[in-house]
């Protein structure tokens, strides 16, 4: 089901285009109408579902976090589900749409005066409705009392597990709301399914966020020395992502491995963060996506450090690239993501066979798991206000398949459809403890030719991570970089900059 | 009292001087001796102050943050009082000191093989303690059976407030520890303490990190142009002192107030993101400071958007760089901080006097709280691994004062004493909402003259913030910035290269 239609007519009043949120100079202007829509569909969705007349929908903003005991706080990031519905960029927040009408009202946190010292100006609450074409705004001291003369029927809260992480997104609560009934059943299902399903703003939004991010990794591609230390081409995207894009957050950890590094798939942690010199004849591996008003980019790089590719690192770059290639030509409406997750196996698997890393038939194999050798990861994901995005495993979705080895790393396995956004990223690495178990089990070490394998210890590892839209043609790339090896070692050398959009 | 004395003989082995922890390249290399001195430090201290024979001190980590529900983190910066003892810059990890013996342990997570794949090779215990130079490596699991067998006759644990927040510390838990007996009242006094003097290592990581931060201000200082976002200076902080200098965090927000802004002394967070342009005649009120392996810094320059001081900008200027520089070289040992804030307010009064702002005698404004009008914070703070360090009213700490208007928002009353570092920041700012209170308050209004006051609306405001040492000779300025109107203008111009340690 495409959860997505235009919206017709609706009783609360309409956002004007003019009202946006945006970074200033050239940075992108997110029309809050935005955030209407995305009311609208999902009061329009609650009606089709027959909910009470007369019932609200509650959510509850994020908060800022303070640093251990201290009196600095990380920097803000809004909650996605709120972000999705009210577009608000402060902590302290909560949020009601009436149903019926569509009307919103917002509460924000009411500061004594005295915080003007050190906040700047208070803004009064007319100013929050204009900053966020908002209609209604309150403070949230006053929730009770304004809640109760709404006299909702009934206050639908948002409960449910992301499948990512296990864990419970946060429902909203205040003083008094016992003496409302309360639902919090209805409304996860709903929200997360229409977040999978982009509007044309949000597909703006993203565009815009994911061309910014590609433009930095083109840049830091350009950028990359032999004696660098990976983290300094981490500080490179992240400037580029700020300075020119207004993009004050990425989406995830910059994953900056060189060598070796580039086989271990969440590098970068604190443990391990991208702090190695890079070396002659390694692999860079640079899975890297900034963030705009909480919409998110995911994009990997992978390539020579000097920026010439060895025959060895050709082998295993162009085997990638075919299994993203061949998905992407055949991602579209009505097709299942798990069948391109084992498409992109088979198709990998077949060029390892003819690159002599392996022998055998590719179904067998497929089946005894050796593609999880070498890619212990899913094809990709869901992307928006979240980097892994929500809606992967809904009720009414295909279930979590576990039909081969691998394929349970899924985030998804839905049937694809239009205005989805989703990541495409295989991948091949080595990774020596999955290769010792290999070799070690005779039902995996007949299909691997070990001196091949062997030789290829230490290489690191390829992912060729793009952003696609599913339309109805097809999947359109979203994502902006050098990626035949041929366009990559043009890039790298300093030619070839006509065909991408400049920036700065 | 200075609690700091150079620690003699130990029980516990010596970790040898090239083990050390740092971002590669010309970073720097922080001795893991800093820690064990600073364990040594406190047993001593514990055993000064008769706590039992059998003893252990046990401290618990930080621990990663998820982004609300999704399965992505905050970028993961270690608890301080863990950090200071211990040295770990990873999450999920527990502490013990033997106070009697000063033997050290570490308990760590135990991660499943699998796991490899994801965060690269699972360390061994052995290879926790080499990398961390602590003797002995437990898994986390396994504490209640290790601390058993250790035998305490008593497990101190940390409880306090922390009087710029107001949040308790994180009092380390683990099962079964009710069957111990357990004393949380005896540690917090004695490690808040020892952290407000600096040793020798820490003092090197402080200048280190000082350096660092004032290199990327100079930096700003010339790249600072008018059309700019404000952020865009912000971006250009980050990348430098990460790049260049390794700092993966910063040790707050940036504030990067122009114009207007720069009279909002907490400008920058999430509802006023550094997204103003910068115009011709603003002053920039750039408040940065980077962070290395937790130690902070925290520096603040102010100069005009476009290089040249105006006339007006020039009095304020001068106002508080007199402020500063009184302080500077009266600050040392045996002065109490409180009466340095005084005399800094009183310079202040002074000049704006001088300069037509203000008329009547110093003495009776202080008291009457003018003052407070324009410079409406503290004169600085302790500073190390919290950019508001901890320590500033324990209970043997001169309280809170309170016998001027203003002096109450000190962070600290103590007697300066050899190895403290603290900020000295006078400021002056033109805050509507203060004025506007003061003109329409008598007991205030007689000291100003409103229509040179007035003149000044929109101004914004200017503060000096260096971080300093405290030595025997007084107080040592380790921020190394332009400071004067000349030194300004001449380093925004291009000149006067020579004077600073360059590091790229």
């Amino acid at each position: 089901m495409n959860s997505y239609d235009n919206v017709d007519s609706s009783i609360s009043k309409e956002v004007p285009m003019d009202a946006t949120l945006s970074m200033g100079g050239n940075t992108h202007k997110i029309p809050l109408k935005l955030f209407q829509e995305n009311r609208r569909r999902l009061a329009k969705n609650l009606k089709l579902k027959h909910v009470e007349k007369g019932s609200i929908v509650l959510l509850e903003g994020g908060n800022d976090i303070p640093l251990y005991d201290s009196d600095t706080t990380y920097l803000f990031r809004q909650e996605s589900y709120f972000m999705w519905a009210f577009g608000i960029t402060e902590p302290g927040c909560f949020g009601v749409i009436e149903v019926d009408t569509e009307i919103t009202h917002i509460f924000i946190p009411k500061f004594p005066q005295e915080y003007a010292v050190w906040m700047g100006k208070i803004l009064e609450k007319e100013e929050w409705s204009k900053k966020y074409a908002i209609e209604n705004v309150h403070y949230v001291n006053d929730m009770p009392v304004v809640i109760k003369n709404l006299n909702p029927s009934l206050i639908l809260t948002l409960k449910g597990i992301n499948t990512d992480s296990g864990y419970y997104c946060k429902e909203a609560k205040f003083d008094g709301i016992d003496n409302f009934k309360v639902n919090n059943t209805i409304l996860f299902n709903e929200i997360a399914d229409l977040r999978v399903f982009k509007t044309d703003y949000e597909i703006e939004v993203l565009k815009y966020v994911i061309e910014m991010s590609s433009a930095a990794h083109r840049k830091v591609m350009r950028s990359v020395a032999i004696g660098k230390t990976e983290y300094q081409c981490e500080s490179e995207f992240l400037h580029y992502c700020y300075n020119i894009g207004g993009c004050r957050h990425v989406s995830y950890t910059c994953i900056c491995g060189s060598g070796h590094n580039a086989s271990i798939l969440h590098y970068g942690h604190a443990g391990a963060p991208n702090d190695r010199l890079i070396k002659e004849g390694d692999i860079c591996l640079f899975d890297m996506g900034a963030n705009y008003f909480g919409y998110t980019s995911d994009i990997t790089c992978s390539y020579p450090a000097n920026g010439k590719f060895t025959d060895d690192q050709k082998l295993i770059y162009n085997a990638v690239l075919n299994a993203n290639l061949t998905v992407l030509n055949s991602a579209k409406p009505g097709i299942s993501w798990a069948d391109l997750h084992i498409l992109a196996i088979k198709s990998l698997l077949d060029d390892l066979k003819k690159g002599g890393l392996l022998k055998g038939e590719t179904e067998e194999m497929l089946k005894a798991g050796v593609g999880a050798i070498f890619q212990p990861h899913g094809l990709g994901h869901l992307m928006g206000l979240d980097v892994h995005d929500v809606g992967g495993y809904l009720s009414n979705n295909p279930p979590r398949p576990n039909h081969i080895p691998g394929i349970e790393k899924l985030r998804t396995a839905r049937i694809l459809a239009e205005r989805m956004i989703l990541t495409i990223e295989p991948g091949c690495y080595f990774i020596d403890h999955l290769i010792d178990k290999a070799l070690a089990d005779p039902d995996l070490s007949k299909y691997l030719i070990p001196d091949v394998v062997n030789r290829f210890r230490g290489f690191g590892g390829i992912r060729i991570e793009d952003d696609v839209l599913i339309t109805k043609e097809g999947a359109v790339n979203l994502t902006k970089v050098p990626r035949s090896v041929e366009e990559i070692e043009n890039w790298m050398s300093g030619k070839d900059d006509s065909k991408y959009k400049k920036f700065d």
